[in-house]
């Protein structure tokens, strides 16, 4: 029976506040090629791994949370995409491509295979299903779409919109006949998202000593929609800014996940005043909607109508890094990992 | 010509903090009888008025605010009923009842007779258009029916639960075939919900030292729907105990009117994790529904399906104590003042 080396990150301890690299460490297991029989189980090699801000909240220890906590001395799990390469389920077979839930290792066990999609459409690069072509896609999809219930006119502002989710809410909304501001934390962000993906302004939120007036600046009639990915003092602002019967996506607050206690919201009682919705959203509930998602995207992309940014680190040495980066904004445009290209 | 006596209560300047009596004066000017020639206006004598909590805005300094603030050295505006003495407006005439917006005072003319509604149901109290047939009651009745979107069996919480609106929603929501719970802040309240409108439990949050907790009693399985009419610390509680898909309507933040700076929201990530939805709304978005409020609630009243209790002061000049008491609570339900019985 063959065996293989197996280089894996693990999570060694829970971790309190900002995470760093040395809350994980890199080890190499050897694993047998052999699936448990009567597993309905499927033997995959990592391709590609996506770092997702959501993790932060699974490296912390056991608590009321809508995602569990990883298992210390066991390997981080998160989305990839993988080639099967041995497979003991009727639903796929050697050399198919799948997207879904997997190991940061370099061959995983996948017992669960009722949260893996088969990848058909393989024209595009491998790595967009770790994002684009994901579950951030899935998200910025269902989020603008239907959280959002856009106008054709509506003013629209986007948080980290240089992300994974961010940048292809600001390209759905332009197309859609919105105008869109985005913000981001540094220069290199704030002309992607002008010159690249096409937002009509966007601006550095670390070089505004007052965000109200920031976005007064920008929306100077106020905001029908916001996407909100960062929460907090941001937040807070946007709630002063809404106009009457303004609608808020709630699909993350990544500004709030290392504190110990989230920053206090002051201004709710905006949400009155301006007769304002916020809705709370997990892709989670809208993994249904996939192939329609596919069926709308896959000719944007191959008409140059959406464009997307990827920050690949190659290697699986490279990911924690990786996803420690997320938290301060190092990342420009989507975080994958690459194991191996094949 | 006639001329009569008219006594007013004025606001004396604009108030910061919480309001006293001395923030109000009375005062007697002497009213003409006559109304100015195509005015297109009435000439009314006040019977009711309404005290209502979001009253204390229009009590501060201009600002960025929904409704305007009152005028210095002029009467008091707010919800009434009234009698038409003399019209210039083909649409009422002498003897008519009306409700709407008045002055806090015996006689007013009013000018924008367009938010007045004609009183044609005299079989009920004429003081219920103030609250239960007025503003209030319409407030209830879109807000549970329209925001909450709510399902037999949901779980619902209800604060300021014996208030105008509080009363009605958690009724409203008993008829429709909830779990509902009501907090108010003091025994005598907490027995009216349970006693006399029914609720399935009710608690005191003044005895309670912790809010959490206390919702975790009475809702173990998490809440569908809160009616938020307070804001502030319960709110935060709240969101910690919401269930998924969970819904809050946003209709008043009492607790909050009287801080210079708000407190702060902590569990706002509540809204991701849990997909919940908060909704602002107004009553003015729904005027339009009020006939159809009227052909559902006026049976319910007249077969004691519905009850109502109001708090009436006697007087104009018990108006200034009565407004400021509903800041500390101490109306037990619908707080009216009373100025001429007919």
């Amino acid at each position: 029976m063959a065996e293989v080396s197996n280089k894996q990150v693990i999570l060694k301890h829970y971790v309190t506040g900002f995470p760093k690299e040395s809350d994980m460490e890199l080890r190499t297991l050897t694993l047998k090629l052999e699936l448990p029989p009567d597993s309905n189980a499927l033997l995959v090699k990592n391709l590609y791994l996506s770092c997702d801000p959501y993790m932060r909240d699974r490296m912390s220890k056991p608590h009321d949370s809508y995602v569990p906590s990883f298992t210390p001395g066991s390997p981080i799990v998160g989305y990839g995409v993988a080639k099967v390469v041995d497979s003991d389920n009727p639903n796929f077979k050697k050399g198919d491509l799948v997207w879904g839930m997997t190991g940061w290792e370099e061959y995983t066990i996948i017992t669960d295979t009722q949260a893996l999609f088969k990848i058909e459409h393989t024209d595009v690069p491998l790595s967009y299903y770790t994002g684009l072509l994901g579950m951030a896609g899935l998200t910025a999809y269902v989020g603008f779409y239907e959280v959002c219930s856009p106008k054709k006119g509506d003013t629209v502002y986007v948080s980290a919109a240089s992300g994974a989710v961010g940048q292809l809410v600001g390209q759905l909304a332009k197309l859609f006949g919105c105008y869109v501001v985005g913000s981001a934390g540094s220069k290199e962000k704030v002309d992607l998202l002008k010159n690249k993906f096409g937002f009509d302004e966007a601006f550095n939120y670390k070089e505004e000593q007052d965000l109200d007036a920031a976005l007064k600046r920008f929306f100077p009639d106020g905001i029908d929609i916001y996407f909100e990915n960062v929460g907090g003092k941001m937040l807070d602002a946007v709630l002063l800014n809404m106009k009457l019967h303004g609608r808020i996506a709630a699909c993350g607050m990544i500004s709030q996940y290392n504190l110990d206690k989230p920053e206090g919201l002051h201004n709710s009682f905006c949400l009155i005043s301006k007769r304002i919705r916020i809705q709370g959203f997990l892709v989670f509930d809208y993994y249904h909607r996939y192939p329609q998602y596919l069926d709308m995207i896959l000719p944007c992309i191959k008409k140059g109508m959406v464009t997307y940014v990827e920050d690949v680190a190659e290697g699986l040495e490279t990911a924690p890094a990786a996803l420690i980066g997320l938290f301060s904004g190092r990342n420009v445009g989507k975080q994958v990992v690459t194991i191996s290209h094949q």
